[in-house]
């Protein structure tokens, strides 16, 4: 493999340097378009980014959701309504301010959405009237716009974002609750066991709580550098949005009662950004097959008087795949060797590569390597289908486990400052301590440890084992700390 | 029905008024957001649209196409690179001027996409080195905004809507040639044979040429108010574009040269309000099988002392309906007659209606009823799903011989310029003449008869059976004229 081609640094190494290389050689996205934080996505990330909303969509409509599309702009007066809302997200609002030739200014300013909840309540304020219409459950799949001062960074921290974005709104404080643990299981039985990364479902504390809401819970997940990253958050806005929007409807007992809502962000750029980070290698990409844009590669091994045989049995192969539903594509290029291709699949982490040259075509074989453990099996040809299902059932199960592993070993207790500061130093991950609630002592963990106070592990109250990690007074919490993207 | 529920007028009586209550009362979209020109997309409309872009999708991607995403937002010296396309769109710009809370403005205004070819071309510059990277094809499912001066209309004019761009780049003009013709296949393969919508491929004169392009062709079609509706268009752009934006390569003999280039739009949102126009009628929506949101609706007709046979039954059949791919949901609420259900999944176009009474349980039967047709049978249980599928098809079949029809009966002849405008005012549609190719005689049609001229056949050359429509002049060929949304 030429130096041009392969990864030029090791993941252990230099995760960062390995990280935007991965991006750019696996042709995942550019970064190159010249405006910050807005990235051009390339055909590799967009297939398993699309597998990414299929398979969320499919878990959010079986549990109720119906799609809309929201306009992606929101006058600036709705965007206003909700005060503390407004207060948290207009630093970071795109302002659309003239339209035409003529530079004239609008009269009313428009946001770009940063986010749906005041473009959508505005809505659900005339569509929702009496019980029957409740709960109401919806979700749209789309890109947000945020004015990032921080540093972008591709699929981590961007201007411009894809997401989910479901919004559900309920008759009861008790059936808002209710979802905020649906929208767990989505995300275990999506985020988890599809795209194979692990997390805690964490309550955040209340200073960081989403603008406008009563509480917020987040999917925290550990990245190979111990930094954290936060997967999906749902938020549940209590009563306040609904006050602001005034959704009310009348109840059986005809009387007029403000709704509760929740809304559930899955942000699917960014959860692949982690897919990308957490299961590649020094080879380059490693996709759980569950999303990945093809299952197998079949790469052709031909001097020209085999071609005709050769060709023919990477055809019937491709056949045998695709008619029990698997998706295999046929690298018949003929300006690149097998070895180029090898190394090409390999960083773009096609799951299986089939090896087919004239000696197989004799012996009536297939040659299986498997790209997460690179083991390599040479199996009948009539057999190659089911093979490789195995291969792919395989790999799904050991990419989840190994990332399991990597996760359960990054969370670590520790009783005093100095421990954590040094477990964070170290190796960072998630510290799992006590904290006696008071701002002061958050504030100084941020300030002298760099690190936030992610919040208390979800439907579970934890043993407290010591006095809060700052002060040295009664805890009240046992509290997750990390350091976050 | 309660006149709330149904449709209060007649297509064929007022079909302006036909579409804005079909529009709101099959729950297709709100037109309350109250921003000009932006709409709220229901679940409906979504479900049926999301049809609709996995069938283009797939062809497009059969036909080598690969999806990317690009950002939303072009500079505005991207913009401006290739000057007749700057020219051609920059009285349709939405500019974002600031961001943040300080309102402090940006050095370079963005413009919020109204079509991507600057965007995309920018780096195809940079991708696109050697013979060996063309050809290039590439598409983007995505929304586009345009500062639109004239009247909106849901569906079928606005300031943001959904659609598909395709954009290809070859080595040869005649490669980019046989593209167009691919892409008019394309739409014959989706937009006629599934989304039921005939049209005319045409070669639009000069003066409406897509601005940039060399020449543009484009799917005209007949709405039931005669007025025409452009569907895709292909764009032949030939190297200005290339030129404009330095997308050259090395060809097999080491010259640099500039490549050529093609796009092609198909406006999923625009198709969408063609598809409600076209197939509708009376009692609401009627949708081709192949884009439906549903197959089939189950009705449950019982009392009390039914409930629980009824529902059994109700869900059994469904159960078989679904064994065999079928899409089928229960209307089970509690608190609607199954006469109105009825006259609500006949707003909402579901394409078969099974009913299911006690009585029906006791002779082991359904009825079926088909929603273009209103035709009723009675079929044995067990046969349920293969009876569904028969009427599917039909109705399939049957709505595409329909519009068909209608089509063809909507283009006529006309020799002289009084006829022309008689026949236009009288029911509108493609009016078949003869032209001397002088912009002033264009002119006089637009001026005159209020009229366009549409283009000439792609793909064949027509006799000419006449002198210049307008002044009588030798006529150079054969077009099309018509009013158009």
């Amino acid at each position: 493999m030429s130096e041009e081609q392969g990864l030029t640094v090791k993941k252990s190494g230099n995760f960062s340097e390995w990280y935007t290389q991965v991006i750019s050689k696996a042709e995942l996205a550019d970064i190159r378009y010249n405006v910050k934080g807005f990235l051009v996505h390339r055909p590799w990330s967009v297939k398993i980014m699309k597998n990414m909303y299929s398979l969320l969509e499919r878990e959010l409509e079986a549990k109720g959701h119906e799609p809309v599309w929201f306009p992606s702009v929101i006058p600036e007066s709705f965007f206003e309504k909700e005060s503390e809302h407004a207060e948290g997200f207009k630093a970071e609002v795109f302002w659309i301010t003239e339209g035409g030739s003529d530079g004239k200014k609008f009269e009313e300013r428009l946001a770009l959405r940063p986010t749906s909840e005041t473009a959508m309540y505005t809505m659900f304020a005339l569509w929702i009237q009496g019980w029957k219409d409740l709960p109401m459950k919806m979700y749209q799949s789309c890109q947000v716009w945020r004015y990032e001062g921080k540093a972008t960074r591709p699929f981590i921290r961007g201007r411009e974002f894809f997401w989910i974005e479901a919004h559900d709104v309920f008759a009861t404080e008790r059936e808002a609750l209710a979802q905020v643990k649906e929208d767990m299981e989505t995300t275990e039985n999506i985020v988890h066991k599809m795209f194979c990364l692990p997390f805690l479902f964490l309550v955040r504390p209340k200073h960081d709580t989403f603008a406008g809401a009563v509480n917020t819970f987040a999917a925290d997940s550990v990245m190979p550098d111990g930094k954290i990253i936060q997967l999906p958050s749902t938020h549940m806005l209590g009563q306040n949005f609904s006050k602001a929007f005034d959704i009310k409807f009348l109840d059986e007992n005809e009387k007029k009662t403000h709704a509760w809502q929740t809304c559930y962000g899955p942000a699917v750029w960014r959860i692949f950004g982690a897919v990308v980070a957490m299961h590649g290698d020094d080879k380059g990409l490693v996709i759980p097959p569950a999303i990945s844009a093809i299952d197998a590669v079949i790469v052709p091994i031909m001097f020209e008087k085999d071609r005709k045989e050769v060709s023919e049995k990477c055809e019937a192969v491709k056949k045998s795949l695709e008619k029990v539903g698997l998706r295999a594509t046929i690298d018949a290029r003929d300006n690149y060797t097998p070895g180029w291709k090898y190394n090409y699949w390999e960083l773009k982490g096609a799951p299986v590569r089939i090896e087919i040259g004239p000696r197989d075509v004799k012996a009536k074989k297939v040659v299986l390597v498997r790209r997460d453990t690179g083991e390599k099996t040479s199996v009948d040809e009539k057999n190659a289908a089911e093979e490789v299902r195995k291969i792919l059932e395989g790999t799904q199960k050991s990419i989840m486990e190994k990332a399991d592993g990597f996760f359960q070993k990054n969370i670590r207790d520790a009783s005093h400052f100095n421990e954590m500061k040094k477990l964070l130093d170290d190796k960072g991950g998630l510290i799992r301590t006590n904290w006696c609630d008071k701002q002061s002592c958050a504030d100084d963990i941020k300030e002298k440890a760099q690190a936030d106070i992610r919040g208390t592990l979800f439907g579970k109250t934890e043993k407290i084992f010591n006095k809060c990690v700052v002060c040295g007074k009664e805890a009240k919490s046992v509290v997750y700390v990390g350091r976050a993207y």
